[in-house]
């Protein structure tokens, strides 16, 4: 039987070629990836945006479920069949962020599906040490969406949410809801900010009010909202400089303001306000260990209604057609390439 | 006896005036201003920057020195000839920041000095609670320098520096300094960032390492002196855009850039480094008694060398010509305004 990979090849190009289907080494373990999420950076790739880090042929992917199939030498703890996700890093140990004890921001980190191949396929090796369990009884297409989740958790866990503090979060993609997802968990009030009816409506569906920054005046809403007091947390999570703006402006004395997103140019801050109420930014990359088994119990737990976020399941051969899909946009929230072998029957 | 009073009347026109000589009113103490500072903010208004805020005709001064001289009805615990400066705050207690515990960063805050007549007179009526008690054997023009050092103070705190821990202050003007002084103190080594050679000098002078940013790579020398892991701390006292690359460019993972400086205009930040190594940014406003008590400490006890950054002593009724040469800039520190009758003999 052969098996399968996707491959980033050249911008908005991605090919599909036999998997590597060597034993797994000394430390590692080999796991048949059931499902792989789509994610933001996943698309940057796909744009060409970030050729100057990718080394092609790239395979993708890091949000992802499987099971595992064989484990190398040397590795105890773990057995084929047992459903896994994985933490897709790899820290040097020895840089100052590491001795510091910050692995997860490692100065030389390598991140699996960027610097290293990614879950995009039906066979992958990865290191023993970059496995989380996953309870039996999640239902594998779920499980995928515990990385973004763990994102989620991360930036919650760094704004120090703390329960009945009102938080705007600014951008309703995927990690924006789950942020506001968590974050309504830790017991906050949340209002998402978004300009695409289509995921106001989605967030809507989730119990969570989404205003339209397009149509309504955020600052204003946000005033009414916290009796003149501002937001105690906000996270911005756009990308884009209005966005950031935005963030700011909603902002209460103190407040707290989570940088998310990936900004590829700097933005325009309006940093007499973060002066003037005493405002703190904070940035969050990532996930640590903690994290990603608290995203496990969220997402298992149903606290993160990962089925309602999932609005497509696309057989891994046909990457290139979601991958384009989601470039044009539109009425989409998380899509996930099923790996199975039936889903990729016509590729075999 | 007539007592003169410097007031702000339009751009670049100080006026020489009588004092207010009422007696205080309940709740009042007035004050014999020893010495008052020219504050940056002083300047700014002086150049007509703050013409929006500021109702004319205006008697500036909040860093000052003093002596009691009546106290008014209901008022405990003062007497006349008790030397003393002014926290010059004064707070609603009723809005959602001093509410939340924050009077200092109060939403309706009034700011004595800018919002209420300020200490650039002899005689003077304060609010008895703005008064902070200063030690007997304290010089008062020493005295003059607490307010600026209660901001370093308060800075230091927001920064949460520890010891062993690098710290960067970008802009060594006179907060810069003192910033530079409090963090050193609390066991951090410290390195300035500073254009003016001669603020350089007066760094050194005081122990201080000074780096010019004209001149030298200033992140490449942080890099090299912190064995690749970027400076804990940066303090951003410059007002500059470059300054605002610079203090960022400078960090550690996790590290933190605490913003003191008044910006007018936003400014283009590099918001993928906060993300990219969880840097948080803390703004940083004033102070409260706490930092106003700890700052007397330092000056009193001369970790803060007061006497060491006055640059120049001017009598009161030669304001206009202190404003107009800090005004051109050059070699200098702080000046003080000293506003016993001796030196302003010839306006009596």
């Amino acid at each position: 039987m052969s098996t399968i990979a996707v491959s980033y090849a050249a911008a908005r190009t991605l090919t599909v070629g036999p998997a590597d289907t060597a034993p797994p080494g000394p430390g590692e373990v080999e796991i048949e990836p059931a499902y792989v999420g789509i994610c933001g950076t996943d698309l940057h790739i796909f744009h060409g945006d970030m050729d100057a880090r990718v080394k092609t042929p790239a395979v993708l992917g890091h949000e992802m479920s499987g099971r595992i199939l064989r484990v190398g030498p040397g590795v105890e703890g773990w057995q084929p069949g047992e459903p896994v996700t994985v933490m897709p890093l790899r820290w040097d140990g020895t840089c100052p962020a590491c001795r510091r004890g910050h692995q997860h921001v490692c100065q030389n980190l390598d991140f699996i599906g960027i610097d290293a191949p990614g879950a995009m396929q039906q066979r992958w090796v990865v290191p023993a040490g970059t496995l989380v369990p996953l309870p039996s009884g999640l239902p594998l297409d779920e499980a995928a969406l515990v990385e973004p989740t763990a994102v989620a958790v991360h930036d919650v866990a760094r704004a120090q949410v703390a329960a009945g503090e009102r938080v705007v979060v600014v951008g309703g993609g995927p990690v924006g809801i789950l942020i506001a997802l968590v974050a309504r968990s830790a017991g906050a009030e949340v209002r998402v900010v978004e300009l695409s009816a289509s995921r106001r409506r989605m967030a809507g569906e989730l119990g969570l009010a989404a205003w339209d920054p397009a149509q309504d005046d955020i600052p204003a809403l946000v005033s009414d909202w916290t009796e003149g007091a501002g937001a105690d947390v906000a996270f911005e999570v756009s990308g884009a400089a209005a966005g950031v703006t935005t963030a700011v402006d909603v902002l209460a004395v103190r407040g707290r303001l989570c940088q998310v997103a990936i900004h590829p140019a700097p933005r325009e801050v309006n940093l007499h306000r973060f002066f003037w109420r005493e405002i703190t930014l904070v940035g969050a990359r990532l996930y640590d260990r903690g994290d990603f088994e608290r995203a496990v119990a969220l997402v298992a737990g149903g606290t993160v209604p990962a089925k309602a976020l999932i609005s497509s399941v696309v057989p891994l051969a046909e990457a290139a057609t979601a991958f384009e899909a989601l470039e044009a946009g539109g009425d989409v929230m998380k899509t996930l390439l099923d790996c199975s072998d039936a889903a990729t029957g016509g590729a075999r």
